[in-house]
Parts: structure tokens; sequence; C-alpha cells
């Protein structure tokens, strides 16, 4: 029961894109440094993070990426599920159960409970309040 | 992010053996037809919760499986602990955090009220009020 690296390394990668202004575009050099996101890593986490329109990728001499719109205002929940897919703490919390004692079983209403009190948290981290946070740490503040 | 096929059947074991009286021993082929646990995960499952001293085990011809007193007063926590080890979402949230970010990280917070409010929930979920919700289903209650 553990986020992957790959989703850890995504919401470094996402807080720090964050940090810049719309039509800033930070080179790849400059994510490694900030997120220390390992190069196998990263372009897993960039592709994962392109396909699911969070952040937009340009190629050329004055390429690099860039916080889509989609992505200044995602939470940390839509990160993690762009990396893991959907978070389902127990088989019988996903979209199409799959055990025979779901209709009786007296834990399933914990997993359901446990899940959203999980989800709850992350849905309500924005990555642009985490990235003013992030900025207000490094002055000190 | 997801909790072990282990670990879910042990909790289906933990409530079948609370809604025995203290004393009753149960034969392990009664706990199969009730968990649906197969065979494969079921010799782990009983090791599991007898190290942790969860169940009490009984050999011979008159043997079985019991409640312990600290499995009756158990939680959901527990079970999961007893199983999968202790419930880090994050690199982050373990007793030994080992990420040089953390000091200026801006999401680890989040990580640390994920984690407090899933574990919240499965801490409260007690396995004896979990199998009194059991026979009453059963009853048609």
């Amino acid at each position: 029961m553990r986020l992957t690296r790959a989703a850890d390394y995504a919401i470094r990668v996402m807080i720090h894109l964050a940090t810049f202004a719309p039509g800033d575009r930070v080179k790849r050099t400059e994510i490694v440094a900030a997120s220390r996101c390992p190069e196998k890593f990263l372009s897993k986490v960039l592709q994962s993070l392109t396909r699911a329109r969070l952040v937009t990728s340009y190629r050329g001499k004055s390429g690099g990426y860039e916080l889509a719109s989609a992505g200044r205002h995602a939470s940390i929940l839509e990160i993690v599920e762009a990396l893991d897919g959907p978070i389902h703490l127990n088989a019988c919390t996903g979209p199409e159960p799959d055990c025979p004692l779901q209709p009786t079983c007296p834990a399933h209403h914990v997993w359901i409970e446990a899940q959203s009190a999980l989800v709850g948290v992350l849905e309500r981290a924005k990555i642009e309040n985490l990235a003013g946070l992030e900025s207000r740490i490094a002055q000190g503040a």
C-alpha cells in the first residue's frame, strides 16, 4: 500500500513546473536538478504527465516543458492517477468489484471509508498551492 | 497503493473467528469455507496471525484456531500490519525517512495527512464490532 517512485517523482516535477509563470518553458536538465529524479524515471514520468495533458512538451532549441492549464489546477490525486492509475485500496473499492463476499462483507464499508479519506486528502492538495509553498520555503519565509 | 490479498484474507479470517465465543476452536476447513481463502494463502495468513499473537493455534484431534484475547480487540490496522508490515504511503512517512528533499518538500505534509486519515479509519474499525455486524447480516437483520 505505497505510492510508486514514478508517481512520487511526478509530483515533485509538477510542483517545480508550477513555480514558473505560464508560458515559461523549463529545460529537462533543470527539472532533473530540482526534482532529483533519475534519468531512467524522468522519461516515463514526463511521458505520463504529457499523455494526461497535465504537461505540454515542446521540441527544438527553445523547447522544454511547461505546465498545461489543467496541470496548474491539478490535485495530487490527479497526478498519482496519471502515473499509477485509479487508487483502489482493495479489490472491492474499484468500479467493477470482483469479490463474491461483498454483499455480506462487514469490512467492505471500512475500505470504502478508508479510500474516501485517503482520496479526499489527495484531492484537496492542489499543485498551485504546493508550488506557492515551495517558493515561500525557498525564500526562507 | 493496494492491500495485499493475504491481508484481505486475514481480515476475513479474523472476522469469522470473532463470531465464535472465547474458547471455541474453529477447524481449518470451516475457516476455508467461510473466508473463501485459497489453501495456498491460508497457511501464510494463519502463520502471520499466530506469530502476531492475534490467533492461537491448537494441534491434535480437538485442535483448531481460536482468536487470542488481543485478536478480539484488534483493529483492521493491526491485522494489515501483521501481514504487510507498517503502512507507509510514501518513503517520507516511515520512521526513517530517506529523502534528501524532505526538509523543504511542500508535499511532505500532504503524505503525512493522507497516511493519518487512512490509518485513522483502519484503527477505528475493530474486529469484534465487524464480527457483530457479520452475525446480524447473516441473520438478515
